[in-house]
């Protein structure tokens, strides 16, 4: 495991360390402030994060001005950028991680077009017209089917497969056990027979895109299902036929997203959310966990629950929720007080019933 | 892609252009009402679906008598019939799709009994006494276990997974990353440690059933896990042991469903739905995207919500839980004008309390 | 299929046949007293289990005192050991069940060490440095990646991933499909681009435990993904970076864990259920299925719902949920009548207002 001092990074990044103890400490790794653990080098950009710096366990943070905190500091006029020099140490190169050059074994059939510098591991199949990018990384046992084609420095896992026809940018990771390009889930019904409806378009990839292990993407029914650039997928998500995922977008573990969905950009949809089919959620948007999205979302708006409501509701909702046992008491009492409250009145009164 | 004028089409399926302009428009493929785009033809039969006439994206329709829409209809007798013989255009025979033989990679264990037509893909691996029937395609890397059996007309995707003695029925498509007949999650518990009960049964998917990409169904403790006839399941379905589904359900993407329940004929479980084991969903009944059923369920009932209840209570009930903070507020308000009347009572009647 | 007289297991469990009428009863499997079918044994021992004791469609059942049941009795001093004596019959030997040996088609490094009476099936990948343990079975189509570390007596069923590094105990089971040591989900976020931080830990899984068919453990950020001694996993379940999860608890189908969670021992996550990251599970805490698991829980707690809370509340919540909208009706009845009063009073009493 790579290993510096944080006076070597200091160094590295050009900064300041403050306070000069600690110079001997050794990282051992980078991390979100929140995600950090001891070793780790962390960073602090936004002012949102900072009530992360009393209790995240990294053993040192990059910063722009001095704060008030228990871990060795290096100041820099740009935390992100010297966040970003630091964590290329920790990164091992796609290209030496894994040897360059075609396994025996792997089945690469006479049309496809393979790029220079690849490497494409044991039992790997690659089918008619594939075309596989320069300094692509194809590991052992994965599939691409008929006319797929996967772009530059591309990096993909054992036991991948990616259906005919679809297209993978440059820089695009796809973890292991993950399907791209499965058919759309689509059926004609009639007496209550469900008729198969061909799903003939595909899936695409922009770049830069991560998928995570076992997710899965539908190729539309016609035209294209659309991961744009950047956007980064968690493990076991469902995307379905004819979704489009703006920019830069995050959908964590678990997620599914219907049909013919179209997502912004930026947009985060926390762990397990579910969204139904044919709606718009806007940019920046986000559903928090579990969240059951039934209606679209304009852009910059927070949504949770079941049905997913404005989260600023949806909290109160719950506060309320929780008293609502109490409340039955209390509402059952008061309906006792009020009649006793009308019967006084009455009998107070007169006799005008009788 | 194919390409036919909506002329040939009415041509075709012997049908009436209504209009009559519209005839050099371009259809290239078929959808639902709800799901089309541009290019795609469409058709309606129930009246329940009118409601789409307005709002669909497709480029023509087929009916069975004039609407008042924006796109061209072609007019027929049976509108559903006519619609699949235009499926049929759009729909690529597999067995043209993918060449008839077996590759050379592929491990066909000895005792293994393969039918006539197939096509069976790269590093394909079948295991002792598994039984393969006519024109059926199994693509690469896909692991068919001992003593299993695939009838004919099935099409198996690569990297799929049919366990030991696991019976798929004809013209059977189960895609990619789909395990069939894992075992089932069963322990016998005792001083907190858990141990496992084996897992002796298998799975059995009927004719017509289709499975989607990383889904997995799990064998039956003893007997049988049952998928019956035209059962359609999305990806990421998670079917524990000793489930039955009858025929023509559709499970979508990310239900769950857990051991031994049993679920009717023509049931629709929305995405992400969840069931405990050991109860009954009668036929024709539906589960609302996300519904946790913890209960049985009757015929023809439509349910939502967690846990799930009747779907028309379901929605008043999500109707008042939405004003329920401002509610709280009137409750604080009413408690205290009933205690403001109880003041005013006994200070206006006399001073017994004094 | 094996079959056994009860006549047959009441000798080698030396236990005393109650009744003596069913010693021919053919028994043909074991399961818990829920799941059970004709022809299964089961077992009692806690008294919470008693309830099934007249529904259970268990064939006979091992006690350790008479009951009132409609089912055969073998009584015994202590019916669990007794149980785990009949489960042995029933189990077939992995070591029989998977002829020994390594298939010629494997793919084996030279620098892996794999040890006595093994299996590795075909076309399995086993890569760089990877150590395999005594009488372990690995099925075909599995991926080991360079480094990782499987133990003695383990059964790695066909298609499964275990990524670069990660260890995997003795006895440990893992089912089809599933991806041990995928990255974990971690960007560092600055004007909206998610740049990917480096995953450089590993996932160990300890004895015995079993994972389910697709689930998916990310490796964690630096250090360790831990699965405790005697852990089982279901199907389809997520267990993002640098969880931890504590001996013999249970995670059902389609759990989400979130990262750096820890949860304790003995701890039952009932299907669908999901927990945010960063939070503790105690000892043997319940929490229910689809439970939205938002903050930490301590030990011996029971949780449902959305956001989980303390089950018998969250029962109470439900029950007062369904009678919203009626409740709702009452409210404003209550409204009217004390307007009413408000406005009698007024009127009854004075001009004060006017």
């Amino acid at each position: 495991m790579a290993s510096y001092s944080l006076e070597e990074i200091a160094r590295l990044v050009d900064g300041e360390l403050l306070g000069g103890e600690g110079k001997e400490i050794k990282i051992t790794g980078v991390a979100g402030i929140k995600e950090a653990e001891k070793g780790d080098i962390t960073f602090l950009v936004s002012a949102r994060y900072e009530e992360y710096l009393s209790t995240t366990h990294a053993s040192a943070i990059i910063v722009s001005s001095k704060y008030d905190t228990h871990i060795p500091m290096i100041k820099v006029k740009e935390p992100y950028l010297a966040f970003l020099k630091v964590l290329r140490l920790f990164t091992v190169d796609t290209l030496k991680r894994y040897e360059r050059g075609i396994h025996p074994t792997a089945v690469i059939d006479k049309s496809a077009k393979i790029g220079r510098d690849v490497a494409i591991g044991a039992y790997a199949v690659i089918d008619k017209n594939v075309v596989i990018g320069n300094r692509t990384t194809i590991l052992p046992l994965t599939c691409i089917c008929g006319g797929a084609s996967v772009g530059d420095d591309c990096l993909i896992y054992p036991e991948v497969v990616i259906r005919e026809g679809c297209k993978v940018g440059n820089r695009v990771i796809i973890h292991s056990g993950a399907v791209i390009g499965s058919d759309g889930f689509g059926y004609a019904r009639d007496n209550n027979i469900n008729v198969k409806i061909p799903q003939i378009g595909i899936v695409a990839l922009e770049d830069d895109v991560e998928v995570g292990a076992n997710t899965t993407i539908d190729r539309a029914t016609t035209g294209v299902t659309l991961v744009k650039r950047g956007v980064k997928i968690d493990n076991l998500v469902q995307v379905a036929h004819n979704v489009v995922i703006g920019e830069d977008s995050i959908l964590a573990a678990q997620v599914g997203v219907s049909g013919s969905t179209e997502i912004g950009r930026n947009v985060i949809l926390a762990g397990q959310a579910g969204l139904v089919g044919h709606i718009k959620i806007g940019d920046r948007a986000m559903v928090g966990a579990q969240g059951g999205v039934t209606k679209s979302i304009p852009p910059d708006t927070q949504v949770s629950g079941y049905p997913a409501r404005e989260h600023t509701l949806a909290k109160k909702i719950y506060a309320v929720t929780a008293r609502l046992p109490e409340l039955m008491k209390e509402f059952r009492e008061l309906q006792k007080k009020v009649e006793d409250l009308e019967k006084g009145l009455k009998g107070g009164s007169s006799a005008e019933n009788d």
